[in-house]
């Protein structure tokens, strides 16, 4: 244990975009650890501010969703928490033996996404995207305007987003079907399977999708599901790039068959410059901030769990 | 009475832009009324697909917000329905002596306002006039997102509209300071008179105008009362365009004091071609959409007042 600090720990390292932003919330909540930023791999000297912890003496680390190659860094690592809601590249059996990992789930990443949704489901049915191009043209011209007890919403995704996620949309007044992994008893219709599935694109006037990427949900979104949705239909991805089959997305929206797209989640992020979804008027990009953990509200969500690690308790929402 | 039909009723004459419609849906509603189109002045032989009612017969008008002078072609006029929630060209006096006339309050107008409000409430709330222009200069920048919860929304108004907006927003975490002719008791945070709408003023991140249009509301707006705001606020003015001071508005966007306006009625409608409004950056400009009375909708209301009148009973809502 020669590289164990403290009370015979290792150092917090976090690896993370705004880590000094963390490290400052995290400290009056693990008032007991040493806390330290940690440069991503290949950063050098070039790591900022904080300080760089030696990453031998790193045994818990606070992340992203980084590449699990990463990780290889810290032979001392034993847990590690995500600060997102889906760090996907953790999953599937890839971290090293004896390493716990754990994702975020938070009240206020919650209430971040649900506004997100919320904004641009409204943002679609009230036709903002029709209006900003009249704008542009100068043109006045009012058009037909359902009411949200008019439209129906089809969800993808009903677990612990898209619960709040439908309640908000339902009082809002829209018609909300849910495509959950079975069945249930719920205050909105809920479906499941592929007939259901299907059920629900043939009827959604806007689809949202916050499905976990998973073997059976990659590339779900693709040419065959998006021509069931009918003639004019919007999608929102808050889910994962990957979801949606972007060449299939572009075809079905220069055909009319969609009319617009709002994507903030993409196969590559940043986003490449040369996409060609940057400058399509029927596409909507927003640089994945529907749900960003936001270290002022979800520190102590964090801090929680590696006290519960520490403690030798099960730590919430294990990968 | 020469000129009654019918039942010694006279004619229920419709003059909006969309009378076809209108009659339409009034017609089963209204079986023994004889219901017809009604050309605006001036437009001689171009009305188009409905039949022109001899303005002597008709005693019953259904209009939007005319001009009063148009009135004066009706001498066997009695009764006039607005379609809109708000005609304020009809008010103060200006009908002719022994003629009635009703605005129109409809759970359909209310709800659609309801969805316009909190469809920008939230598009501004997620910074979605930022993202816009990100995305046309293809730049990939997260900003720091507070939730609704750190949110002021200032809802100048606080009627028939405003209490189910309040609800709406209230339920979606912002916080609402609302502005109403005198405090009283209510689920947010109401101010009244001068000293409570500078106190609003000065804490509102987001200003909605709900406001009716009388001597004591026109130009409330004006750039005292905007630079009263917080630097980096929006407004969202759904009232009518009199209520705000449209050059310093245009300053006060250029200064940067206030980050966007969403204006959806304007002094002269349809917006002029060459107004400066349709090209700032800082302006989103709608059609005067915010609740526009779809036949389809609230053709009942309007359907159940014209009863209300040949009956001898009250009408609701007048004016």
């Amino acid at each position: 244990m020669a590289s164990m600090t403290g009370q015979g720990r290792g150092v917090v390292g976090v690896l993370l975009d705004d880590a000094d932003d963390w490290r400052r919330r995290l400290a009056p909540l693990l008032p007991d650890e040493r806390i330290e930023v940690v440069a991503p791999a290949g950063a050098g000297s070039t790591a900022g501010a904080g300080s760089v912890a030696d990453a031998s003496s790193v045994d818990v680390l606070v992340v992203g969703n980084p590449d699990p190659a990463e990780l290889a860094r810290f032979p001392a690592l034993r847990f590690v928490q995500s600060a997102w809601a889906g760090p996907d590249r953790l999953t599937g059996g890839v971290l090293p033996p004896g390493v716990a990992a754990a994702r975020l789930v938070d009240d206020s990443l919650t209430d971040a996404m649900v506004e997100y949704v919320a904004a641009w489901v409204l943002a679609l049915h009230r036709q903002l995207p029709v209006y900003r191009a009249q704008q542009a043209a100068r043109q006045w011209t009012a058009h037909a305007q359902p009411l949200a007890r008019e439209r129906v919403v089809g969800l993808l995704g009903y677990g612990a987003l898209g619960l709040p996620v439908t309640e908000t949309l339902a009082g809002l007044g829209f018609r909300v079907v849910a495509w959950a992994r079975r069945a249930r008893e719920a205050p909105v219709e809920v479906v499941s399977g592929a007939t259901g599935l299907d059920d629900l694109l043939r009827r959604a006037d806007i689809v949202v999708n916050l499905l976990p990427l998973t073997p059976e949900t990659r590339g779900i979104l693709d040419a065959d599901r998006l021509a069931r949705l009918p003639h004019g239909a919007s999608i929102v991805n808050c889910g994962r790039g990957a979801h949606v089959d972007v060449d299939a997305l572009l075809a079905a929206l220069d055909a009319g068959q969609l009319a617009h797209a709002v994507l903030d989640v993409f196969d590559d992020e940043p986003l490449p410059v040369d996409s060609p979804l940057w400058d399509h008027p029927g596409v909507t990009v927003t640089p994945h901030v529907a749900a960003a953990s936001e270290p002022r509200l979800a520190a102590r969500a964090v801090a929680d769990n590696i006290v519960r690690h520490r403690s030798g308790h099960p730590v919430l929402n294990p990968l």
